[in-house]
Parts: C-alpha cells; sequence; structure tokens
C-alpha cells in the first residue's frame, strides 16, 4: 500500500503515485517484483531481495538516483539465523519498504506506530526517514536495562549459599544473545553513516543532523552492549574465583577432619592389638590415660589448624 | 579451453580468440606459459602462478590493463596448507582461470555451474567475473550454519551427565577450522576489494556494484565466523566452568561421606581396644549405647552437612 | 539565569541579554524551551535534550553558527543508568548550561567553582568554556589514585593468610567502575575534540590550544583508566593463582598426612586380627618389634616426602 | 667486494666503480666508513650502523637518492637479542649490503645464493633487490610448516595417557618463537612497504610490483605466524582442560574406592568390638550374615555411582 | 642557565641571550615564570608547566613559533605517580629545558651527559634535540634486557621442585612495571612524531630524520615491551599449569596410597572380628592365607594403577 503523507493519510495505488507528494510505500516482495523498473531501481536489489539468507548483517548503499538497503531484525533462539527482513528504497518523495519475511507482524507493526507519530505540518523524507528508523530502536535501551539487571542478578547470585548448576549456561545464553545484538546495532549503525553521507542527493544538508542523531543512538547501544559484554565476562571470572574459593574451603575442612580422626584412630587401634605383653592394657590408669592421650592429639591438631588458619 | 559467452557456447582455440566477444578460459598452468605473453600479462605473474607454496592468503593486484590474482582453496586437515590454487586474470571482455591446482575438480565443477546459470541476454564482464565469484561462496553459509550446530549441540553436551572426553579436542578442531574460515574469507575480501576498484579500468562504473553485493557478502561470512569464534570462547569456558562445578560437588560428597564414617570408625575401634578395664564393655546397657551413640554421631553429621548446603 | 561576564557578574534577563557581552547562561529544561528559537537553536537538539535516556555517552555537535551537545554524569550503582545530565549550547559571547537532571547539584555547584574562578581580565568565551570543562575533571585524578590505592590493597591482600571471600566481589565492583569511568572520559575526549575542530567557527584559532590541553588531560585520564583496568586483570590472576597454589599446599599435607598414618594403621589392624596362631603375638620381643616397625614406617614415609619436597 | 652485476660478474675497486653498471657491493662495516661520504650517504646512517644495539626491529628510510635500512637477523635463544645485522644501501645501479654482525656467515651465504640465481639477460636494480628479499624469506614457509607440526603433534600428545611434565614449556618455548617470528616479519613488511613507495625515486615504476609481491608474500607468513599463534592458545587451552578432565576423573575413582571400603570397615571394627554382650557374635549365622551384609553393602555403593555416572 | 653552544660552554644570563647563537637553557620553574613573556611563549604553557598532577602522558604540541612539551620521568613505585617532570621550549637556536620536580637529579644529569657528548664543529638544534632525547632513553635497553633475564629466571623456575610462594607477585610486579614503561614509551613516540612533523617550522628539512631515528629506536623500544608483557603472560600460564600438573600428580599419588591400603585394613578388620565361629581363624595355614591374601591385593592394585599410568 502507498500513504500519501498528508491530511488523512490517503491510500493510492501504484499507478496514481505523484512524485511531487511525499509519500510513504508499505508493501510486499511480489509487489516490488512488479514496479521496481518503474521506480528505475537496479536489478542487483531486486537480486538481494530475493537472495535468501538467513543471516544478520544488512548492508545499505547510494545508488544514482536512490538509496537501498536491507535491514534483518533479530532472532535470539540462533544466532546466525534471522527472523524477519525488510528492504528499504528511498528517492525523492518515497520511503519504500517492502515486507520480505515478517513474523508476528514486527515490522508492519513499526510502520503503523510511525504513521501514527508522523506530525504533518513539518514532515520531511528526513523526518520520514528518521521517524522510521528510530521506530527500530525504540526499545532497545529497555532491553539492555533488563540484560542488566539479568547479569546484575547472576553477579549477586554468587554469593548465594547454593549455586545453582545452571548459572553458567545461563551466561553463555546471556553472552550469545550481546555477540548477537552487537551484530544488530552494528547493521544500524552502517544504515545511518550511509543515509549522512547523502550519496544519492536526496537529502537536504540541513536535515542530514536527524541521521546523525539516529547513528549517534545506536553508537550508544553499541557501546552499552560491549560495556555489557565486558560485565559479563566480570562475572563469569567472579564464578570462577567463587568455585575456586569454595573447593579450598572444602578441602581445608576435610584435610582438619582427617587429620583429627586418623592419629585417634591409629591410637585406638594400637591399643587393639592382640599381644600377650603389652603393659598398658593392664595397667590401672590405663584407659585414663587412653582417653587423656586421644584428648590431647585432638586438641593439639585443632591448635595447629587454627595457628595455619584452616579453622 | 576458451567458451565464447555467445549461444551454444562455442568452443574456439586460443589462435582465434575474437576480442571483441567477451571468452571464458578455463586452462591449465602449462597452456598459460604458452600463451601469457601473448595476452601481455607480465612475467611476476606467471612467477606468482608457478611459486611453489602451500599456504593460504591469496593477493588481487591491478595491473596496466588486466587484473590477475591467485585464489586459494581450503584444506581442513592442515591449517597452513592448501588443497586447490587457482590464479585469474581479467582483461576487457576475457575472465581467464588458470587451473594450478585442483583434487576432487572442486574448481572445474565450480567453473561448470557457472556456465549453466548463465543468462545470455544480460552477460557483461562484471556479471560473469561476479557470477564465478559468487560460485565460490554459494556453499559457506551452509557450512556455517552447520558449524553453528555443531558447537550448539556441543554446548547442549556440556549439562549432559557423562561428559566425553574427546569434548575438547573436538572444540579445538571447529576453532582451527574456524580460523581457517575466517582467512579464507580475508581472502575472498581483498578480491572483492581489488575489483571494486577497477585499478585497470576494465569495468563499466555502473556494473561496480556487483563486486560492491561480493565484498558485503562474504565481510557478512567473516563476520559470522568472527561471532562463532567468540561462540567457541563461551562453550569452551561453560565446559571448563561445568568440570570445576563437578569436581566441587564431588568434593563435598567425599567430604561428607569420610566425615560421616569417621567418627563411627573411631567408636567401633575405641570398644575394640583390649584394656582390662572398661567399665562400658560389661555394662549391661554396652552395646546399646554404642549403638545410640552411632546413630546419634551420624545423624549430627548430616545435620551439620545440611546447615552448610554440602548435601 | 545569565550571567553577565563583567565586574559583578551581574544577573541579567534573557530578553536583555546583550550579543556583545560575554554571557554565562545556567537554565533548566523548561527556559529552554521558552527561548531556544530566539538564539536558533535546532529543533533537533531540543529533541535530545528531552530524549528521555538514562544511559552514558554524551556526543557534541558543530552546527551553523553554534556548537550544541549533551554531557553526562556518572552514577556507580548501574553502569548504564546515569545521575545527571546537561546540554551544553556555544555561541558568539555565549555559554549556555541547561540542566536538565541534577541530584545533589553536582552540575550547579562546578559552576559556581567556575565563576569563583574566572579572571576578568582576561576572560575569553575560549577560557570560559575550558573552565567549565576542567571544573568536570577537576576531581578525576584523586578518584583515580583512591581506586589504584584501592586495587593496590587488595593485591596486599592476596598474600594475607585469610583470603576475604568477598575479595573477588570488590574486584568485580572496581572493574565496573572501570568500564564506566572509561566510558565517561570517551565522553568527555569526543567533546574535546568537537571543540578543537571548531567547527561552528566561534572560535579563535589562537585560542583553541585551551581545548587541545583538556583533550589531552581526558586522554590521560583514560589512558590510566585503562592501565589500572589492566593492573585489576593482573590482580585478579594473581589471587586465582594464590588460590590454586593454597590448593597444592593443603593437597600435598593432606597426602603426607593420610600417607603416614595408613599404614601404621595397617599395622596396628594387623596385630589386632584374632588368628589362633600368629607367633608374633605371644613372642618376647613383639611388643617392642610393633613399635620399632611403626616408628621406622613413619621415618621412612617422612623422608620419602622430603625428598618430593611435600614437607 | 663490489661484483658487476654482466657476465662472468668481475669484481671491482670500489674506485673502478662504473655508476653506469648495475653493481653488487657485499662490504664490512670498516670499509663503509671509508666510502660513505663519496656515495654521499648521511652521517646518521653511519651511526646507525654503529649504533650497538642487540634488539630486533629494523627500519627502512627513502632519502634523497638512496634508500637506507638496517635489517636484524633472528636469534632464537633470546628474544630481545639479535643474531646478525646488516645495512642496505640501495642508489641507482647499486645494491649495497654491509655486513655488520653475522654469525655462521647466514647473510654471505644468501648473497652467495643470490648470485647464482642472478638471470644477467633480464636484470634490473628491482629484480636484484628484490632476489636479495626474496632470498631472505625462502626457508620461511618450511620453518612455519615444522612449526605447526610440532604444536600438532604436542596437541596429539594432549591425548596420550602419560602427559609430558614438559608438555608446558614446550609450548612456552613454542609461542616465545613465534612472537619472534612476527617481530622479524614485521620488519620485513616495513621493508617491503617502504622499497614500494620508491621515496628516493630510484626505481622504475612498472618494477615496483616485485616489491608489492615481496610485501605480500611476507604478509602471509606474518599472518600465518599469527594463525599458529592462536593455534597455539587452544592446544594450551586443551591440555588445560585435559588436566581438569582427568582430576575430576581421579578424583570419582578416589570418591567410589573410599566410599565402598569406609562402611565395610566400619562393619568390621563393629564385630570387633569387645562388649560382653553382642548377641550376634555368637548367633549361628552371625558370621555369615556379615559376609552377606558386606557384599550387599558394597553392591549398594556400586550402583549408586553407576546412578551417578562416577563408574 | 643557559649554555651558548661554542668553544667552552661559556654560561651567560638571561639578559645577555643572543638570538644568533645556538643556546642551551636548564632552568627551574620560578625562573621560566620570570621570563616565558619575552621568549613569547603562551600562557596555557605555563599554566601546563605548574598544573600539579602526578601522572605520567606527556603531550608535546607545535606553537607558532616554537614547541613545547612535558615529559615526566618513571617512578617504579606507582603506577599512577611520576617521580620527575620537565617542560622543553625548542625555538630557532634555543632548547629551553625546565625543570619541574626532579629527584635525585636524573634529568639533570641527563643534560651534563649531554654537555659532554656535544661535538662543536657541527653541532644544530636538530641534533642537540635528538642528543638530549637520545640521552632520555640511553639506558632502556639495559632496563629491558634486565627484565626479560628477570622473566626468563621466573620461567625457568616453573620447573624446579619447590614453587617460590612469591613467584606470582613477582611476576605481577614485572607486569606492572611493563605496563609503566609501555605508557613512558608511548609519551616519547608522540614527542619524536612532533618533532618530524616540523608544525613550528624551526627546524631544517634535511635534519628531520634525525628526529625519524629517534621515533624508530623508541618505537623498537615499545614494540620489545609489549613482546615482554606477551612472554610474561606466557610465563604465568606455564606457572597455572604447573600447578595444576603437580595437583593431578599429588592427587594420583593420594589414590594409589589409599586404594593399596583400604583393602588391607578391610581385611586385618575382617580378621579381628569376634565372632565365635570363623573357620580361618582356627585354619592351620589361616595366618599364611592372610599374608598371601594381602600380598595379592597390594600386587592387583599396583597392577592396576600401572595400567592406568597412575605409577
Ligand atoms: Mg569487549
Ligand atoms: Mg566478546
Ligand atoms: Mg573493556
Ligand atoms: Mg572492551
Ligand atoms: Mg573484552
Ligand atoms: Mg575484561
Ligand atoms: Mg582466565
Ligand atoms: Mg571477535
Ligand atoms: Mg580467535
Ligand atoms: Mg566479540
Ligand atoms: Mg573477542
Ligand atoms: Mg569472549
Ligand atoms: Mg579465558
Ligand atoms: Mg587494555
Ligand atoms: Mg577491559
Ligand atoms: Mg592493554
Ligand atoms: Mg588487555
Ligand atoms: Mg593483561
Ligand atoms: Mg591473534
Ligand atoms: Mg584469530
Ligand atoms: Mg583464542
Ligand atoms: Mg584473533
Ligand atoms: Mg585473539
Ligand atoms: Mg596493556
Ligand atoms: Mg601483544
Ligand atoms: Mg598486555
Ligand atoms: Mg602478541
Ligand atoms: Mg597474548
Ligand atoms: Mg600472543
Ligand atoms: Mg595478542
Ligand atoms: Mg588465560
Amino acid at each position: 500500500m502507498y500513504y500519501q503523507i498528508r491530511e488523512g493519510f490517503p491510500k493510492i495505488d501504484f499507478k496514481y503515485l505523484d512524485p511531487g507528494i511525499l509519500t510513504l510505500g508499505v508493501i510486499l516482495l511480489e509487489e516490488l517484483e512488479a514496479c521496481y523498473n518503474q521506480f528505475g531501481f537496479s536489478d542487483s536489489t531486486l537480486m538481494e531481495c530475493r537472495y535468501n539468507t538467513q543471516h544478520i548483517q544488512g548492508n545499505f548503499d547510494s545508488y544514482h538516483d536512490y538509496v537501498f538497503g536491507i535491514i534483518f531484525g533479530l532472532n535470539k533462539q540462533h544466532i546466525l539465523k534471522v527472523q524477519d527482513k525488510i528492504a528499504v528504497y528511498i528517492k525523492k518523495n518515497l520511503l519504500l519498504i517492502v515486507i520480505i519475511e515478517d513474523t508476528n507482524n514486527s515490522f508492519i507493526n513499526k510502520t503503523k506506530e510511525l504513521m501514527k507519530r508522523i506530525k504533518i505540518e513539518n514532515i520531511t523524507l528526513e523526518r520520514l526517514t528518521f521517524g522510521f528508523l528510530e521506530r527500530l530502536i525504540s526499545d532497545e535501551y529497555l532491553l539492555l536495562e533488563q540484560i542488566e539487571t539479568e547479569i546484575s542478578n547472576h553477579e549477586d547470585r554468587i554469593n548465594d549459599r547454593d549455586l545453582d548448576k545452571n548459572f553458567n549456561s545461563q551466561i553463555t545464553e546471556i553472552r550469545k544473545n550481546l555477540l548477537l545484538l552487537d551484530n544488530y546495532y552494528q547493521q544500524l549503525m552502517d544504515v545511518g553513516e550511509e543515509l549522512q553521507e547523502n550519496g544519492a542527493d536526496i537529502f537536504t544538508e540541513d536535515n542530514l543532523n536527524f541521521f546523525r542523531v539516529f547513528t549517534d543512538r545506536v553508537f550508544r547501544l553499541s557501546n552499552n552492549t560491549r560495556m555489557l559484554q565486558d560485565y559479563c565476562v566480570h562475572v563469569r571470572e567472579a564464578y570462577h574465583a567463587r568455585l575456586e574459593y569454595d573447593l579450598n574451603k572444602i578441602m581445608k575442612l576435610f584435610t582438619v577432619v582427617t587429620t583429627i580422626f586418623l592419629p585417634l584412630t591409629l591410637i585406638v587401634g594400637w591399643y587393639g592389638m592382640n599381644f600377650t605383653a603389652m603393659p598398658e592394657l593392664t595397667w590401672k590408669f590405663g584407659y585414663l590415660f587412653v582417653i587423656v592421650l586421644s584428648i590431647i592429639v585432638a586438641i593439639i591438631c585443632i591448635l595447629f589448624f587454627r595457628k595455619k588458619h584452616f579453622l
């Protein structure tokens, strides 16, 4: 569908497009195939739209009198697969969004949000494009904040008594997502930079700072993603150190227990021997002696480990 | 063999080459030696073709009126050795592929695929070259997806009961392959960038975006390879953490078992002593007392470790 | 409030601003909304001021006849959240600071400090701007020195007998703060570089070295932050090695204790057997023999471990 | 000695040098001191030749009408010390190699090899220089292949039963060598790039691709060195994981052994107690009962560890 | 003091400075404050001299007709604190060194060394400046060689029987020093590069290669520092692996000892039971049987661990 960006957003047919009126097109790949020639779009752009790859990293390029690019959406289940894919054509008075794949209508919804927010009085091609791009990242800071809270929760759990067995696979999951997010922002930064260069000469120089603002925002998102990646590494290293610290504590406890009981067991074994002539066995204070000896041995062991800071 | 890129793809001999008709040459190194002078190719290019190295990293360069370069194929058994090697000469109306080494005919097959896919109506030197390059990476996304699945399977196996002894050498193998793949893509990106620059001035400016599309695709491949490298590091670190977590669990179990049995063994050893005067031994409730004492000691130990979260 | 930078710093109202006299404005976001049009500031700058993000990474840009930028303050509790936010507009004879958010009045106080330090005789727009920026980093070296002392204290504690359980989470906390600080300095370096470029042509070329001095100082701060980050990594690795060294020591002690007592326990168990015919039991020197045997076994064990450097 | 590069390679004296005939000079530092003035070489170049440092990282620079540089050879015993050192002067029709230090005549031999391989019919200054440089790296691929085989052998040994005690110091040795090699190649790449720039304007533009070919080859060497460095890191990490895996296996075995014997030892200790009234001791089936009990306990332990996948 | 660089190095007073004669000034900060105006040095340079920071990272910049910069000396006790600080002004025929802080007179001594080495016959401003800078790094290679020997000694000690407890904190100390040294060289490289650019146009183009030589030397120092840093990482990792290897060896020994003695202890405990009817106890060959049984069990254990390569 093509919408003229004026009062009431009238829908018009491709055939009646007025190049003098700013228009927003949201069409399917099939519709593009029918009309890309009339718009003067290159063969190779259509080829890129059709090229059936499931991997992220879009790209924007300036052509003679239009800008063309692909934007991929995120699919958090698979690092290399992508959920959604759109193509974007921008030429004088036209922003054309080609929906190639759009599970759960995420791109369609962003387009609808865009149209609700348009202020017709001062709309320009640059504002319209910026508005669309800005919709794409509108929820990202919230997402990053959620991820930060998640990592921070993991960090707090390191000092809990019971380390969750899944701690580690959860951190790996988060790191995987951050890798993916970073890739997604790299893609959008390329988009912003390409538009800023205005290679197709379709934007007014004075309005290029809209794209600068967009690039800056995505850059900050990307930067925050990297900081979260580093934070993840810190948390993983802290988890590792906790495990090693615990192991030392366990082995100290174990050594103490064993070292106290081994000599006592030797003593009681000693007086369990069946030699016919063991004076202590028939000595009046023999039993008392072995009780006192055991207590002294136990106390010496405990004092030794106290000194060694094992207890 | 030389094929004129027109209806029927007629094979022609080197002597009857028509510089006005787009031609694809697929020849052996021996054939090149006989004819490189007539084409006006430099001595140093032939030297490069003959130079007998078994290591990856090709290079493309623009000369006066032609582009020359070497492309190496992958050999997954050895990081530094290469399986296949071709040279490519591109000049006006000629794409010349010199097969230098080609085990299992991989390059020859790619050339055949290329010829099947040519659409004669709109073929140009740029489209032909792009078509050839595009064949070289046609299976790479599939390969990367396989590798991702492989790494992901390894990740899932970390939480299995039985850690495979070969887990680690398998991950090392994958990382080695990714290093190799990344090198291979770096090589192809250099090719794409050299062609984009059009230093020999043999391409039409308008058609240069074919090479841009190629470079972009290889860049995305390389980027995905790096993401997979990072993913490998995460999985290896998770494996490491699993081992450490397990060790802690084992040592806790061990400490519990030992700490329960050591005092009990001391008690039974105690009443195995042969002192003539041990009142408990002849006491009416002596045996009952030692049974109760053992149960109490065992319960105290268990409660202690419960509190310490060892059980 | 607007202050004319001359004797007495007279406050004047926005309406009576004299573009011929150097003026410092410190206003709230609401006040900006009322007057940004008269100053000729762009819509998109106001939008940036209002844009409600809680994340660091400001940016400065040169517009037609003014410079605009956002500076975020630090919030050490949350990596991605920011405590304070100001906007800065610089045009001929005007430094306008817009306080957007300013918990505990940190920015307001820095502005007051600035005005106390102004020397009216040689003040220029460049000196005023430099003075303001220089206030922003005035306490940073002290902060870095505190952090260095803190890390150094942690390093010294590694060789203490008792490793603190919280050692690790404290180091993670410091590393988190350093990540944050580095981000903060990156932001300020961007500010300094933008001003140095003088894209809006509002500064005298001769005075640009004030901004060079500022950028250099922030660069050094950033450099020191990274050195401290590396120092943290070294300390963490040393802590890790200490834990492993200790574990080895513990296990050596444990092995020694066990290996001495196990054979002795076997010997005394041996002569605790109830066979009717055990010649040693009734032998005259039987008991003496077992005493001597035990001492010899113990000595052999100790000598063995001495040789193995376990003791 | 100076050799005119024509039939028979006539040696000539410095005094009879013909600037119109391509000449290769191979002289000692003392000889240079006598003649550098006549050649018009700068003071500072001689100073560099004499400067007595034992550390790698040469440098090439273009002067008014000549190129001057230092090349250091490798000394694998010490990272920072160098075995050999030559200076190279290149001017119109002259390649002058100054042997400053040359243990085991490695540089002298490379010069002799060079002269054997010269084809007089098409020799130029560029070919001569390239020939000399190419000699310097002629054995490097072989060396890298040897190192790769060495690392690969280490990797295979990780899965051997007996981990060599020296495994680790051997890997450290290899990594040290790779650091050194990388430095050596960086030096040669700088040489190639400086010659490619032709700053002294002594080479024909058409022949500059000889230096491009050289730089590309060294770049590939350097790249392979880095890949081997990464490979080393992977092998070291695999070795580390093997140690940890083994430790877990050992501790599992140990826990199983201890947990089976501890209850059995308790049981036999139990019936070794000397209480006057222990009904089991005189029970008809007492001995049979304790045999069966022991077998049951052992079986339960084994089944428990089977279920826990310890066996 | 100001010294005219001619026969006898006559000291002259500031007032009688002859701008036509090359002069070396070595003055204190107080003296600078009195005269910087007459030299035409900017306010901001004096401000930089006075700015009381204790942190490394100097900077050099070209002004209208002079070069100004700060150089910090090293203080190995504190990463962020600096021991010494000088300012350097260079203008036509004047090298002015301002001693701001100079514990143990290190800078003063370097200036004296410089004057001893001046050869008056061919002295120029460039040679004088180079001579001064070259003095600053004259002992650095020796220092790096000492550090390399130190690291190498640490590496050798890894294979010693007794790992020093302080091994780790010593390596951390070295790494801290290398971080510091690298920072110091970065600072000097900036100095060399600034002088090479000759932004103040006070040097003869022909003499700029003195600064190139200086920059190259410092670059090599920096490079060697980084190689030593990497070497440190290798040594630390080797130390870590040694600890883990030892732990495995200890645990193997321990497991062997325990596994041999536990069954033997069970056997002797078994025949220590007091059942009235234990046929073996009264059997003629009972004692012989238990001796043989014990030897067989011990041999089986030893053979088992031999096969498992624990012994
Ligand atoms: Mg990062
Ligand atoms: Mg990462
Ligand atoms: Mg970081
Ligand atoms: Mg980082
Ligand atoms: Mg990182
Ligand atoms: Mg980190
Ligand atoms: Mg680590
Ligand atoms: Mg990466
Ligand atoms: Mg890697
Ligand atoms: Mg990454
Ligand atoms: Mg990385
Ligand atoms: Mg990583
Ligand atoms: Mg790691
Ligand atoms: Mg760093
Ligand atoms: Mg970091
Ligand atoms: Mg670093
Ligand atoms: Mg680092
Ligand atoms: Mg480090
Ligand atoms: Mg690397
Ligand atoms: Mg790598
Ligand atoms: Mg790696
Ligand atoms: Mg890498
Ligand atoms: Mg790496
Ligand atoms: Mg560092
Ligand atoms: Mg490095
Ligand atoms: Mg480092
Ligand atoms: Mg390195
Ligand atoms: Mg390293
Ligand atoms: Mg390395
Ligand atoms: Mg490195
Ligand atoms: Mg490491």
